[in-house]
């Protein structure tokens, strides 16, 4: 028997782990369902995509599976985009579109999806869990949402966003550890100073909160989830393991990346979207690191490099794309997510066991 | 029973647990013998101390224990001073020696200490372990430390950094993760790359070594030691956590600030020393960041900060300290070293009794 957690109760699943929304086609509908499927929650990135997607997503997904499955989607204010910073920023990115091949840039009419339009389709579809990223809820559409029978979840990077969303009336908290692959949840505070690593952010949230703990970030094997378990969180959230599932949508140049990419060749940046997330080192970081303060806040920049990342990727070159990925990348392993799931429970048990 | 690790069968000793060496009067006999003498390992930072002050050190330590003890130095090239850069660094620092009233600056004869002359008395006084920070040790040494019956721990932060401490002959490798206070250990390779938190780090090292690993970073009570334990490690090394012991030479602003600090209040800065170290964010960190590329290498930078750094803990003044601290800093407890070694090994039961 797998340890009971309150995340397994209150969900209904057998597994307290969580397959992480990665956006794009990377957590496609058969990588979702297989982890649901295999007792764990997949989880469905919503939040870049438009309602009328997040809505044929979950139907396919539902057509694979009638386990649990999580939606999620970011809190973010409205976008203010400075037409001076987005030239600049246009004219920084022109020699990589050039070397692409791609036509000059523009300013773009809409940076990024209406999240209140998106948060109706959420109560409609209604999930067995809804996460939340880059903010925290405000308390009538947390209570929205479990009027509906959806848990809410919200991520937090250091204490007092962990409370921020208990407040809110949040059912549980992802701690996301600085191991974590691609963007940083922070909302309050600084992003340096909540770049903590698990082993002392958990402890720390455990303390301060009544409502279950998920620890996310560079967890890829059972030892990670015994861990973790330890720290006194009651589930984990697994994201860049399941990158190089054969279900995953992972772009081949991507995958060849973490495949190769050793443990200490991750870096944080900002140059890729506004907000800083963690990927395997490039060129496109190298080259913008440089300029890094004349780039326009998120969703500007994301929006505006999402063309050449959707271009580098298409004609194999992961030099110019965003190859999101936590510190265990070099522990990432090409297993099918029903067997890796079986895999992280079995080796969480030998771990639990070995002491 | 404890568990029984490698770890604790190498050295004779009932806890997998050291007591990281803190230089200065932080880590002094007596903070070291009730460590050692609660059935933990108590570590000496000889490092930046002259060989008769190690002498003497080790000697008082061996008055009131009879237990294994640890001693670290530094792996260090001989410093090359830049006339040019020491200058622009006393210029930097002149408005902070200002406010101290302290008069000016000047050159150094002498920017760090001797570090043959040191090993040399490491070889005579033979303590149980020698552990080892900012480089790798060549063969010879190590075989010349195991040869006086002294096991030899060096310091990694990465994969590569373990691996060349292995060639080398180690007996055990301390994971260094980027919660950890205080200096960073790295030494191949990038800075930013090797700030990887335990969750990923511990593994990766384990996978990678046969000889035992300890953890190392924001470990402050037995929930870490346990997740330490899950990853693969045999041992902790914990420094933050025996900071506030009463044993400990910690001057008063320095452990008010502690025992105030939130967890995301820590930075890694280099400005202190000339090599990127955590502490509390604080003044003196804020205002040389904006020059941080001026700042002379370890060990100048640091021996030109010495004197200011101790005229500000004499003053009460903790703006201009250097407040070393891991980022667990949150959970700092005041209890005796020989309770908190006792508190920590009972958590560690209840951690591990808890799943």
């Amino acid at each position: 028997m797998f340890p009971a957690t309150r995340l397994t109760k209150l969900l209904g699943i057998e597994y307290p782990i969580i397959q992480a929304p990665m956006a794009g086609a990377v957590t496609g509908p058969d990588l979702i369902a297989a982890v649901s499927n295999a007792g764990a929650l997949g989880t469905f990135a919503g939040a870049m995509i438009p309602p009328v997607a997040i809505r044929k997503g979950v139907a396919e997904i539902r057509e694979k599976t009638s386990k649990p499955i999580g939606v999620n989607l970011f809190v973010l204010e409205e976008p203010a985009p400075d037409p001076q910073q987005v030239a600049r920023a246009l004219e920084l990115l022109q020699p990589i579109r050039d070397a692409l091949g791609l036509p000059p840039g523009a300013p773009l009419q809409k940076y990024c999806e209406d999240t209140n339009a998106q948060f109706e389709v959420l109560l409609e579809l209604a999930p067995a869990i809804a996460s939340f990223t880059f903010g925290v809820l405000p308390k009538q559409k947390v209570a929205a949402l479990k009027a509906r029978g959806t848990l809410v979840m919200g991520t937090a990077t250091n204490v007092a966003e962990a409370e921020a969303w208990e407040d809110s009336g949040a059912d549980m908290i992802c701690a996301q550890g600085s191991e974590a692959g691609a963007h940083r949840g922070t909302f309050l505070g600084d992003f340096d100073g909540s770049m903590i690593g698990l082993m002392a952010l958990v402890p720390q949230i455990v303390d301060a909160v009544r409502v279950p703990v998920i620890a996310a970030g560079g967890i890829m094997d059972g030892r990670g989830i015994a861990a973790a378990l330890m720290l006194g969180a009651e589930g984990v959230q697994i994201g860049t393991a399941f990158l190089t599932c054969p279900e995953s949508g992972l772009a081949a140049p991507w995958k060849n990346s973490l495949l190769r990419a050793s443990g200490e060749q991750t870096r944080v940046s900002r140059i890729y979207s506004g907000k800083p997330a963690r990927g395997v080192e490039n060129e496109f970081m190298r080259r913008l690191d440089a300029v890094r303060d004349q780039i326009p806040p998120y969703p500007i920049q994301n929006a505006l490099t999402g063309p050449i990342r959707r271009a580098a990727a298409g004609a194999g070159r992961p030099e110019f794309m965003s190859l999101w990925a936590g510190q265990g990348v070099a522990m990432c392993r090409e297993l099918p997510a029903a067997e890796l799931v079986a895999t992280l429970v079995k080796e969480t048990h030998s771990a639990l066991h070995s002491v």
